[in-house]
């Protein structure tokens, strides 16, 4: 068995990874973190985990973590740079899940405006695209929830040198703002409405570009637009991205495109039409394409716990250690 | 007192008049029809409106209007044709709430897929553009409720001739599909999770598009895309609007221009944030502006069953009427 | 006009306040306040009320308020009892929306674990029930959200004391624990579903006792119960009350008791069935009763903010001011 | 490998057996049946499924079947009467998913008013309590989803004879009502309310009455009383019993009871609070205790199509297959 550590298990990531790798054939939890709850068990915290793990918190140090094959860092960016060089020195592999091993250095610093301290070059953990790099890598990167649902989006496209200019319209749930209260998570405040925010200034929106220029340095996107909003429900993001090709792709042949360029992953679905309790609790992206004339509209559906974060995560340590991706991931969703 | 008549009752914007118009200081309700319900009490139909009203139901006919000076129709497009003539002809005023006046004969006939029986030149009631044209008409049509959202973000902006390409990412709560149940309305299909629908497609689109051509002919714009979206939330719409503009401005002239644009509209606000919650049972159009480098994005908020029907065929009787555009109308709207 | 100052305007029952009063057409604010937000406009906070007041939060004195002849405090328990006794001695009359008039002194002081330093006797604002008290008084306790419902859904049978037990079940929406934001309020917390708090303790519970007691000092009650919900909704307050009679009544004989003792209450209406939407936004409360063999089930409905807190204060402003109790406040809820 | 199949694949506890059953080691779906869609691809209909089968829908016919060595019939009452009896007579285990044989003949004609066409004694399947009636059965009646709520949360104090009356206050997800569009389902209907419905003849409760029956014939229970409400959610049932009880308990004695008599249920779970989030997607009922002086409050929380359909369905059959009865069903609820 695979000893698994949680740097960070507090969190909705964090308490997500205990739901999925419960079930995970080939893993045992041996370590999970967490400065405020040290001591306590698990679940006392995590109710709904009643019955599953007696494990309990620990504080995040190496020592509690050196008998870890592979361990998740669950934390804020900031946090993670403080772990990861230690892990891979004692030969743990990481799959961290902030954003501080996703970006470039440079742009690192001057998006999230502080020096790294301990910069690494990682590999960017969306295996649709990059899934080389990532069996080959000890340090994982695990992609931003929105970034996942766009990049996937248009990535045939990018691929293909066939965007001239998209916008991603994003509507997420309210657990991507996290566990912590707030004016912004107060449920009078969200109900019943729908409300674009950091329009024009979100930090995922540079992840969105420079990972589309990895995709594809020879792509000739001249505009990339994004604007988050946030529905009112716990889960999912639904990207709605509006594409200006640069030359004509009617439905069928779209559909022939993603079809193929997605042919070996098991977790995207082309689907005819899309609904985010369709994804709701599983590792899937659904893919719907529309066309008509000149206007072409990608929709993608995930669950941002699961493909844009912790599921996701999930398949990069699978493809690290040499599993299939869907080892333990691959569960119907929960609809309705 | 003004005698006011409703065409269709039993709908939700024929329940909504009846809300809104209650406190109405100069109408009052003569006839409301339904076909269905005739004979039946309305409050037993809409039952939150137990103590506003006594009157009865009536079926659709000329005799039990003709007694009215003004007279609203709230029913299906297709629907509309078959009483507005005879509605105008024995001098009543109309306004009609359905798609059968809003475009011309032409595009209404390829649109709707049916010929129209009785094509009359009607004003197009969105008085913060038009309201020279609704005051001096006997026939106003009523906007689409996508239509008043997209238009009210962008009208600046294109009467400046400075719009290049417009994508509006519109979402609406699920009263647009009116008070019918469908597999579409269905509870578990709608909750924790936001749909697009009709994507490329819907009716709405071409009214945008003939509607911008008339508020400016000579604007230039190349591109316009709509989607709409349904959340889970009863009434509103929120639309984001993409706009490449064909000249510089920064936030703050674009803020100048809006100001400017509506100085004389009481139901616009321009706001520095946005939420439908701020806007639910209001007449209120709330704008917001946000602009970085070559991004602009506008954002607007209605309630679609208020501005975006039957608050704004109100606004439209005052005005037709000689009253105040805000009487009875100016009402703080329900937050939270 | 009749100057009215509100203290404490910057929570929901404040903001309530300011939205019920704008179109009262006896009244004009004069003063609000809010020790935080003193100095700043009543509209950059309350965004929702943009266009409706240009009025600036002061802070909380008796100087600030001294030219009111009425005022409202939306304060919680243990402020208000600061500011009444000083504004009755300058003439102005209190309604006062906190917990610190309503009960006995001892009561009070053993369920809010406080000694109250300025007790005075004031009339519990119920109108239904206490009109008379109201009419005479010029310091009104306005009623607890869940005694409001609770104790209107039974008063005809404990009047009648008809009552053995009773169980009230109350669901209620989330404004009812206030405009910050906790973990309670977290909306991953309470969406898709139903969650009971403070059972056997919430302390409206005593509230509930002593009123039913005054209401009738013979009634034979055994035992009441009470545990609130909280579902995942903004407005509104559900009590389903199970009741066991000492005599035996049919649906017709209930219905007509009911109707009986609610004859000149204009905000009571009986409903065949019941719904939180019929009553959002109204001062309504709505009764449905059930009853088959030895079951009898009264349900009530109001929205929490209205009915429940501000717009039952200012019912009891009307009557304690000699104006018709209806004035300002009789308005079509918003269904849907 | 056991061959299972179902009877009705196209409602709610339908697709349910699907999604919980794909991961179950020692089963193989044979065979799904469908009027309606018979010729189609499961996943056609059920697009959340996507992926994770082939299989097409056939006609409901004991062709069809007969390579199944169990099946679950997830048809509406009077349905599944029509298959039962042939199934059993060719050796087909059956657990059945409708009310055809919960109930005592004489019962179910009454609450059901329809003649029984082929009554069978069936064991009921509530495994926490009727166990070894389940496994020695080929004929299971899975219960209701209101009564495995209700049941479940007083049945220790059942047990002990210490019940005098109890009053059941239901709220469920509107699943419950099935995947037909209605009224009732129609989102506008529903959300930011909560609503009873069927109050005092709700058919649910004989179920009740003729289970806590047959749990302890010398049960005292003077009077049980049920009304069940729909919240605005999709999945879940929360009960809250309020118990008159025969002797005095305090809230540790309570406990002590609940534990000794669920010692050996692995899908109770005592929680000191409850959340519907909890148990979402999920076999687990949970179960809060709460007393102070004379008040007991017992509340229990089960998602409505697992524990209290579909789930508990799987749970029988691993016990009629003389598997441990957490196979494959053994999985951490879907929260938050």
């Amino acid at each position: 068995m695979i000893k698994v550590g949680i740097i960070g298990g507090s969190g909705y990531t964090g308490s997500e990874l205990l739901r999925l790798l419960f079930n995970h054939p080939e893993i045992e939890i041996n370590a999970v973190t967490s400065r405020k709850w040290a001591g306590k068990e698990i679940w006392k915290l995590h109710k709904f985990l009643k019955g599953f793990y007696n494990l309990k918190f620990v504080t995040p140090s190496i020592n509690n973590l050196e008998d870890c094959n592979i361990v998740f860092t669950a934390v804020p960016h900031g946090e993670s740079m403080k772990y990861v060089p230690k892990l891979l020195e004692v030969g743990i592999k990481v799959i961290d899940l902030s954003a501080d091993y996703r970006l470039k250095k440079e742009t690192y610093e001057k998006v999230y405006g502080k020096r790294h301290e301990s910069y690494i070059k990682a590999a960017y953990g969306l295996p649709e695209i990059f899934k080389n790099d990532v069996k080959k890598s000890n340090l994982v990167a695990n992609p931003g929830c929105y970034p996942t649902g766009a990049i996937l989006a248009i990535a045939p496209l990018v691929k293909a040198e066939a965007v001239d200019s998209v916008y991603f319209d994003c509507k997420s749930g309210i657990t991507g703002a996290g566990a912590k209260a707030t004016d912004f998570t107060h449920y009078p405040n969200l109900h019943e409405g729908i409300t674009p925010y950091k329009v024009v200034t979100h930090r995922h929106y540079p992840e969105i570009l420079e990972i589309l220029e990895k995709l594809n340095p020879n792509s000739k996107i001249i505009n990339v637009h994004f604007t988050p909003h946030v529905f009112p429900g716990s889960r999912g993001i639904l990207t709605t991205a509006y594409i200006k090709l640069t030359r004509n792709y009617n439905e069928k042949e779209l559909y022939n495109l993603y079809e193929k360029f997605y042919a070996n992953c098991p977790f995207i679905r082309i689907q005819e039409e899309i609904k985010l309790s369709w994804v709701r609790g599983s590792n899937f992206c659904d893919i719907a394409i529309y066309s008509k004339e000149d206007k072409t509209v990608i929709c993608s559906a995930i669950d941002n716990l699961v493909k844009g974060a912790s599921g996701q995560a999930i398949q990069n340590m699978n493809i690290m250690l040499g599993f299939d991706e869907k080892l333990g991931l691959y569960n119907p969703p929960l609809f309705p």
